[in-house]
């Protein structure tokens, strides 16, 4: 694993650091294809504008790009993480007027993953999704509710589990984003009390409007999940994810909009 | 400030540790004292609720207090903080099938406090705390809420500030535990859907029934707050803080229920 804190190739954080104690950061989870990072402007939206909502200082774009460059060197795929921490400081919660980020790069191999046209499998995971609307949609570091869940499975059949919020409302895998498809309209789940607004959200959104299709964003339960004709998920490196199975359901692969889907797939792993 | 990492005096941590990306791991805030850590008992078997809560592996007691020891060696007083992460490991979210335990300690300075007797002045805030049925009462890492909580307010005049769940239940305050006094009981809001349950809490609980006076855990919201007649805030470095001003309403603080506040602080500052 390639790793550059702050420009340099170090592999340990100072311990004073304020996303071991309270999580207090963000990161982005990027593909990386021919060498470079795949929808990285949509990504680097992302972040300044989680940067805003946390009061972080979002580093300056060349900064970031010009790290990027140098870990990618000589790499032909693989997933990036970025890290965004508030840095040291403060007593106790209270962050430091003058916080300075510390800027974490991490470079993973890309996971094998089976043909995504046969669709995966999915369950319901136990664990409710954390609800604040102060926090919701960023992608940011306090993330135990998505460890909790990912844990209650242990079948490697199962790709992904999805998370409610304790009132009911589905919000979406644990990693993902979810689609629903009457066979006319999409609907994915309102995030403005839990979950990620992930980038390939965003791409489905626009390329459905282009397609001609509405895409509506709303409360979803189960009941709305059992009545649809197919559904999908997705994230920037699987790209998407037909489920072909939910719970004991098996779910038609027919039924799913798939040039919207060959397309979503074609721009999430897109480099540049 | 003196740091232990599992045991050796390391400044930094490695960057795989789940802390750092997820949150995913615990702490306790301890008061120490003539060397030795105050209510130490309860904090360990809090930190032992916590690690069957998150299926995390307890170290061993011995292994624990043999390290305090040597962080506090030659120490007198100051604040000891003791970070559990699940270590390395696990490909996203999904934690290692067998975790292995980072121990963190951590001593700061004792802060300097005004005279408890006096009270304190507290505010609310408008960040909500986050709610999460699954992860409510424990004192784990994921604490972005109190972060910005905390950010709100920079008049140093002010000493903590309250913080609801999104439908208006008060939980506490962003480092402390809150308690309402009508003149014959004590009312403290329930943390099943979100906040921690602080050691001090359970100790007012305990010393209460002792003195024979009753204690509600129930929901609590503001209106219950504005026709309390004293109100209260504990954590383990405080002890006891009274309330003397709630925004702009002045509190009476010949209402509290003095005999027992000083009970709690005596046995919360007691060492061993």
């Amino acid at each position: 694993m390639r790793v550059l804190l702050n420009g340099c190739p170090l592999s340990d954080l100072t311990i004073t650091d304020r996303a071991l104690h309270y999580g207090d950061g963000l990161f982005e989870t990027l593909l990386v294809r021919a060498g470079r990072p795949c929808q990285w402007s949509r990504h680097l939206a992302r972040l300044a504008h989680g940067c805003a909502r946390l009061g972080l200082p979002l580093p300056p774009a060349a900064q970031l790009e010009s790290e990027l460059a140098t870990l990618l060197d000589g790499v032909e795929e693989g997933v990036l993480k970025l890290v965004l921490t508030r840095g040291s400081g403060g007593r106790g919660y209270r962050p430091p007027a003058r916080p300075e980020p510390r800027r974490i790069l991490l470079l993973y191999p890309r996971p094998a993953a089976p043909d995504w046209r046969r669709g995966v499998a999915v369950r319901y995971c136990r664990t409710p999704v954390s609800v604040n609307p102060a926090l919701a949609g960023l992608k940011h570091l306090n993330r135990l509710d998505a460890v909790l869940a990912r844990r209650e499975w242990d079948d490697g059949a199962i790709a992904e589990g999805l998370m409610q919020t304790p009132d009911g409302a589905i919000c979406g895998g644990t990693m993902s984003n979810l689609f629903l498809w009457d066979g006319t309209r999409l609907y994915t789940p309102a995030l403005d009390q839990a979950g990620i607004t992930g980038t390939v959200r965003e791409l489905v959104r626009e390329l459905a409007a282009e397609a001609g299709i509405g895409c509506e964003v709303r409360r979803l339960n189960g009941d709305d999940l059992e009545r649809a004709r197919a559904c999908f998920l997705t994230n920037a490196v699987i790209g998407v994810w037909p489920v072909a199975r939910l719970e004991a359901r098996s779910v038609d692969l027919d039924d799913q909009p798939w040039d919207l889907l060959h397309a979503v797939r074609a721009a999430a792993h897109t480099p540049g």
